[in-house]
């Protein structure tokens, strides 16, 4: 039997804070807009009464000050409306006001059934550090480059750095199947060195193949990865959607770690009153696509990402978001072995340290700068006793 | 025999115009820069002499002041960089540039062997003409909505709007596969009305059902589109990602017109010097990815594109492209009746006019209101005789 509400809508209901720039009067109407925009897309006095302005359309729960002409407004919407899928839920979320100067998702407030229809990151922080057997201290990873470099090379730096000890080792976000270097050579290559590697120190490295294609060739290069023993994938959301990430997030037969690259995701925090907030991309949007590390720039290097950027991106991956695990910020982009002391200060144990062009610069073979600069994140395990012991190498 | 070339490279290159903010020395630094971010991401002093240095970075190929603090930067890079595949063309063209600021894609100068690796839109601007049988004036194109009603009221209003005879009715956008108005049911039900109307009419109206979906439910759900009869898909490819649009778009299995929506696409130009140009998004990429016609919002709508920027996607969606089919404009977001003249003045009959709430304001019936719509486009048809017959209704 129906009841009064026609459309059988359970009542719950997540939310969307949005930052709205201009005066009071402006981000009051962008709030009111929005409620329309994200949902009926219909002239307001055109809609029938009933169920549709009563429930269907957004509503602003709260609207308070940030600054002079900072608004915050909390919108809700009923869960039915994201439809159960990630695709509809972004559109909710930022689809047409996307468009609109002034409107930024600064935090997303998802409700159970909406937390409850997505897998999240597979293995998580504690699933990864499981993974490489690396308990406590920060995670170590570099990049296989530069692009241009043929398979044979490539693998060959795989393999010093695994015989170094490094956690991770992914693929440039470049380098894709070019004619120079073949994915499925260069990635069974280096799946092989790494593997040989790891068989001659009993290490663990992971070799994280970058997995970013086609949607009619993704499928293909996965298994590819996986079948020849990669320990992860790496993949850039904004090339192929992040639907697409969930996708092989929640794919048991690939059943692999996730490290997510940023490309072309830059317009979306590039102003700081458009898009969306660090905070709501890199944590949050990133977990429930399934990111297990989330790469970032870090401050301070050939990005523009302030600390607070940062921080906003640390406090994201570790958000409460139900079963969704935690994720591992991943802070990168022209970082060097001297400040891996400084960013484990910022961010904690709870991170991967990803450096790519320095370790080159050492003066001392490949393999022993991985060898240092895991030495140096031991030494700053803020959760060892000071005195200890700089490990094995 | 390899030549001194070791990486055997065609020598075709691409090119990609940036528009770059600051001082013409920060400007010069940007494009330098951008060569090495966009290709080997690694420093430069430490690459290998030879090809990676001669032929993978990216080469300024020319340097202008546009203004004061904007300069216009022609960066080419080598076609096999761009590996054959959309993925990671785009990562080239903005991957990790588009998380600095004062970048901005300003046009794609695509060589033939980049061009010809897309089929761009499947129908075109003739095909899609041939298709409903509207040789000249603009198309003419409303929305089924508002979500939440339900699927009989949704096919009764796709009824109407075919029998006033509009060319294409395409889904709302945020209509997906909610609980209250399942895909399967809705496009079923709302085909066949479309198809009942033709029918009594003799018409050729095409149905559009939004297939925006996620990664594992869009073959079904397009194919169900497919096999009851849509005559066309929506897709969001900020939703869904701009490959697996073009994946669509090449299906011959598919086999449908393509009209794509800017949903989530916002963040892209909303900063004038940020992310993309309007000419390079709506139109450039668009067409890559396989849109046969491209909505973006209008000037003087709900939304802020100027009229420079709504002329530049109109430009975008002719310009030569190879044999990358022309795409029609579809400017939206508020339209009126009233404006109908206008828009035509201003796009000539290559466009097609969308409406959605204003045909539901007319105070007629919404066929009639319907084909008064499409009168207003025949009349405005710049090229027939300024007296011309106002057609069948």
């Amino acid at each position: 039997m129906r009841g009064p509400d026609r459309l059988e809508l359970s009542g719950e209901r997540f939310g969307v804070v949005y930052h709205l720039t201009g005066t009071e009067d402006e981000a009051r109407t962008k709030a009111a807009d929005l409620c329309v925009e994200q949902t009926v897309e219909f002239p307001a006095d055109l809609l029938p009464a009933g169920d549709i302005p009563d429930h269907i359309v957004g509503r602003v729960e709260s609207f308070e000050r940030v600054d002079e002409r900072r608004f915050e407004a909390l919108v809700s919407f009923a869960v039915e409306v994201a439809g159960g899928e990630l695709t509809q839920l972004l559109n909710v979320i930022f689809g047409n006001v996307s468009i609109k100067p002034g409107v930024r998702v600064e935090r997303l407030n998802l409700s159970p059934a909406i937390l409850g229809l997505f897998g999240g990151p597979r293995y998580g922080r504690e699933g990864l550090r499981e993974l490489l057997n690396v308990p406590s201290r920060p995670l170590v990873c570099t990049a296989v480059k530069p692009m241009g470099l043929d398979v044979a090379e490539l693998a060959e730096l795989a393999h010093q750095f695994a015989l170094g000890g490094v956690d991770l080792i992914k693929d440039d976000h470049g380098i894709a199947d070019q004619s120079f270097c073949r994915f499925d050579e260069r990635v069974t290559r280096c799946a092989e060195a790494v593997r040989r590697a790891n068989q001659m120190t009993g290490g663990h490295t992971l070799y994280l193949p970058n997995v970013t294609a086609p949607v009619n060739e993704l499928a293909r290069r996965t298994q590819v990865a996986k079948r020849v023993g990669a320990g992860g994938l790496l993949v850039s959301p904004g090339l192929i959607g992040f639907d697409t990430m969930r996708d092989l997030a929640g794919d048991d037969a690939v059943d692999l770690p996730i490290m997510s690259h940023p490309a072309l995701l830059g317009s979306f925090t590039v102003h700081p009153s458009a898009g969306f907030s660090h905070f709501a991309l890199y944590g949050q949007l990133m977990r429930l696509a399934g990111a297990d590390a989330c790469i970032f720039p870090n401050y301070g290097g050939r990005f523009s990402f302030s600390e607070s950027d940062c921080r906003a991106i640390a406090a994201g991956c570790a958000e409460p978001m139900g079963a969704i695990r935690a994720s591992l910020p991943t802070p990168a982009g022209g970082m060097s072995l001297e400040r891996v002391p400084e960013m484990c200060a910022f961010y904690g144990n709870e991170m991967v340290l990803l450096i790519g062009g320095d370790l080159h610069r050492q003066g001392a073979s490949l393999s022993d700068a991985c060898r240092r600069f895991v030495e140096i994140a031991e030494r700053a395990d803020t959760r060892s006793a000071p005195t200890t012991s700089p490990g094995p190498f």
